[in-house]
C-alpha cells in the first residue's frame, strides 16, 4: 500500500534534491556541473544510478552505447516496459538538474512502488541516457538513437576537442561499441515513453504554476550564415564608403528579433558570432553567425526561415555585402501523444495542481523515442526559466510535486489498448 | 641640374615599384607581407635600405632602437635638418605599399638630388622607422617615440607572443636598447618632419585624385563596452522574456553608425565581438566588443563619445541588460603645420595635379614627430581604400606623382623662418 500523507509533505523533494546534490559531484571542473559523455564523471554517475535503481528493486545494466538501464518487473514475465527516463550528461558548466531530475524522480517512484510492494501488470524501465546533449562529440541524442535504432555508426569516427574519436572513448570507458546496432528495441517490448524534465525556460513561472504537460517537442532549424563586406582601415574609410560586415549583420540580427517576437509560440536566437579580422581598428570584413529558429508549429516555423532569409539578403545587398547561408540541422516537431498527455493531465491534477499544456522549445530524447513509441512529458517549474547554467535551480516543492504527478501517472497507467 | 623631362613620365614610379617589391620580399610567410619589428626581415630590410640610401649618396646607420637613419649633408656642416621617412614595418599579412612607399620616396628623391649633383642649405634624412604599427610588441610608434624622446623605456619588458622580450629581441638583433634614451633629438636640429604615405582609405579614389596635403592625424577614442544580459535556451525562452545580451549589442553597433553617419569628419567603428556562451542554442548572456571612434576635430569625437555611451546605456536599460564601458586608449588629434601644408600644395600642384586637402584617419609616426618639430604630410591614392591587406595596391602613375611632389617639395623648401 502507497503511504499517501507522503503526498502532501515534501519528503520526495527533500530525497530528490539529496540524490541531486550527491550526482552534481560528479564533474569535470569549473562552476556549475560538466558530465560529458563516456567519462570518468559519466561512469561515477553511472555507478551511482545503478545502486540507486538497485535500491529500489530494479535490476540493471550499462548497454554498450553507456545508457543505464533499470528494470521494474511486472507481475507477469516479460511484459512489455512503461520506459521512464531522462538523460545523465550536461552541457558544459550546466546545472544540477537539467537531465538529472528526470533520473532521480522515477527512480524514487520505483523505490515509493517497491516499498509498498506494488507491481503492474506491465514492466517499468527507467532510462539514464548517455548522452543528449552532444557537447563532447558534437551529435545529440546518442543513447536514446541507439535504442530507438537510428544511431549514427559512421558518428563512432567524430573526434572530441582533444581528437579522440568516439569509439576510442568508449573502448576506454569500457563498453563495446560494435555492439550498439544491437541495442534497437522490438517497438512491441514497448508501451510508451514519458520523461519528467525541468522546463528550461520561464513560462510556467511566469503564470505561477508547477508542472505543465507538453504537446510537443519544437521543430528547429540551425542557419549557419556567412556575411562578406570589405575589410577597411577603421580611421581612414568615411561612414558612407563602408562594406561592413558588422553593422550588416546587427541589422540581422533584429530582422531576426523583430520578426520573431511579432509571432506568438516562434523562437529566433543568434547565438554565435564572429567577425573578421577582428582587430578594434579594422572594419570587419566578414561576419560569421548562427541562427536558431524554432516553433511548436513545423508551417510557422518553415515560413519564417522563408521568409526572413529574404529580408536579410536584401538589407545585405543594400549595404553592398553579400550574405551566404547553410542550413546545418532540421528538424520538425514532435508531437506527444494525446492518450498520454490525458493520462499526465489526470495526475497532475491528481496531486493538486492545475491541468497545463504547453510546448517544449527545447530537444529531448523524446525526438529519437518517438521513432519507435509513444512520447509523453512532464514539466516542472525551474528559477528564471535559467538552465544549461550553473544557477539553474528548482524548489524542493516543485521537485516534490513533479515526483507525485509521476507516481500518480504510473499508478493509474492504462496502456493505450487498455482506454 | 635636375632632369625636368622626368617628371612627365614614370620613371620613378616604375624605379619605385622595382624597390617595392624587392623590399616585400623580406617577410615572415603567408599572405602578404609580415614584417614585424628586430626579425630577421627587419634586418633584411634595413641592410637594403641602407644600400640604397648609400647609393643615394647618403651616410646611413641603425640606431639603438632598430631604425635606419640616413644622411644627406648640406652645403654648410651641421646643418639642420628636414626629416622625411616612414615606417619599415607592417601588419601581419599586410601589403607591400604602406610604410615602404614613405621610405623609397624619399630615397629616390635624393638619388636624384644626388646624380644631380643638387645640395642645399640644409640637410636631408631619410628614416626608416622600426616599428610603427606595433604588431611584436602591442606598442606603437617606438622608432619615432625614441627620436622624439618620448619612448618608454618600460615597454622594454614587454613580451611578444612566444614570450621574448623587447630588451631581449633587440639584443638577439644586435642594436643595445640601453642607448634608446640617447637617441632623442634636439629640437634645434630639426627643420620639420615630412611623410609621404599611401591613404589607406577610398577618399582620393573616390574623387578621382592622385595626391592630398594632410591637414590632421585624426585623434581616437577606443571603448571596451561589455554588455550583460541573461543566457538562457534558444528554445524555451519566449522573445518577450529575454535578456539577449547580442541583440542589444546589435542595436548599440547601428546607433555607433547612424551617429557617425550623421556627422561629417567623424568614423565610428565595431571591429571585434565575442557573444558568451556562444553556442548556436543558447541565448547569449554577455558581449564584448570594441568602438573605434575618431575625427580631425578633437571636439566632434568628444562630443560623440559622450553622445553615444548614454545612448547605448538607455537602449541597454530599455532591453533589461547591463552596459559597462571602459576607454582603453584615447589621442587628440595631431595638426599639421601650416606653413609646411602650403609648401606641400605648392608641390602637388607644381606635378600637375589638383590641390586637396583630407583628414588623415590612421595614426603616423607625425604623431610622435609632433613633439619636437612641425610635420606635413603627403596621402597617395591606394586601390580601392585597402589597407593592411595583401591586396594592397597602388599604380605606378600615383608612385610616380608622389615622388614628384615630394621632389618639388624638397627643391622649392623653405624654412619656417625663411618664408
Amino acid at each position: 500500500m502507497l503511504k499517501k500523507a507522503k503526498i502532501l509533505e515534501t519528503e520526495f523533494g527533500i530525497e530528490a534534491m539529496q540524490r541531486l546534490d550527491a550526482l552534481a559531484l560528479f564533474s569535470e571542473g569549473g562552476e556549475g556541473v560538466t558530465r560529458r559523455y563516456a567519462t570518468k564523471e559519466h561512469r561515477q554517475a553511472a555507478d551511482l544510478i545503478q545502486s540507486w535503481m538497485r535500491d529500489a528493486g530494479m535490476t540493471t545494466r550499462m548497454d554498450a552505447v553507456g545508457n543505464v538501464i533499470g528494470r521494474y518487473e511486472a507481475t507477469i514475465t516479460n511484459a512489455p516496459a512503461l520506459i521512464i527516463g531522462s538523460h545523465q550528461d550536461t552541457v558544459r558548466q550546466g546545472g544540477k538538474y537539467d537531465g538529472a531530475y528526470g533520473i532521480v524522480a522515477p527512480i524514487l517512484c520505483i523505490n515509493e512502488l517497491n516499498n509498498a510492494n506494488l507491481r503492474f501488470p506491465f514492466s517499468i524501465e527507467v532510462i539514464a541516457f548517455c548522452d543528449e546533449e552532444g557537447v563532447r562529440f558534437n551529435s545529440t541524442l546518442l543513447g536514446s538513437r541507439a535504442i530507438a535504432g537510428t544511431f549514427d555508426m559512421g558518428g563512432l569516427e567524430n573526434s572530441d576537442a582533444i581528437g579522440v574519436t568516439m569509439k576510442e572513448a568508449l573502448l576506454e570507458f569500457g563498453t563495446n561499441p560494435d555492439k550498439i546496432p544491437g541495442l534497437a528495441r522490438n517497438p512491441k517490448s514497448i508501451l510508451a515513453f514519458v520523461e519528467i524534465h525541468i522546463e528550461q525556460g520561464p513560462v510556467l513561472e511566469g503564470q505561477n504554476m508547477a508542472v505543465g504537460v507538453v504537446t510537443a517537442i519544437a521543430g528547429g532549424t540551425r542557419l549557419s550564415a556567412k556575411i562578406t563586406g570589405l575589410a577597411g582601415h577603421a580611421g581612414t574609410v568615411p561612414m558612407d564608403s563602408r562594406s561592413d560586415a558588422l553593422t550588416a549583420a546587427a541589422e540581422a540580427i533584429l530582422t531576426i528579433e523583430r520578426y520573431c517576437s511579432q509571432r506568438s509560440g516562434l523562437v529566433g536566437t543568434v547565438g554565435k558570432i564572429s567577425a573578421s579580422p577582428g582587430a578594434v581598428n579594422v572594419i570587419p570584413g566578414e561576419v560569421v553567425l548562427t541562427v536558431d529558429i524554432r516553433a511548436g508549429d513545423d508551417e510557422l516555423r518553415r515560413k519564417a526561415v522563408d521568409d526572413i532569409i529574404p529580408e536579410i539578403k536584401a538589407l545585405c545587398q543594400r549595404r553592398g555585402v553579400k550574405l551566404t547561408t547553410e542550413t546545418i540541422h532540421e528538424s520538425d516537431g514532435c508531437q506527444c501523444a494525446p492518450w498520454l498527455m490525458d493520462q499526465l493531465d489526470a495526475a497532475v491534477i491528481a496531486s493538486g495542481h492545475a491541468k497545463k499544456r504547453m510546448m517544449s522549445g527545447a530537444g529531448h530524447d523524446g525526438m529519437a523515442m518517438e521513432h519507435i513509441t509513444d512520447i509523453g512529458m512532464l514539466f516542472i517549474r525551474c528559477k528564471g526559466g535559467v538552465s544549461h547554467n550553473p544557477a539553474e535551480a528548482i524548489s524542493v516543492e516543485d521537485a516534490n510535486t513533479g515526483i507525485q504527478a509521476l507516481l500518480n501517472f504510473i499508478t493509474n497507467f492504462k496502456t493505450q489498448t487498455q482506454r
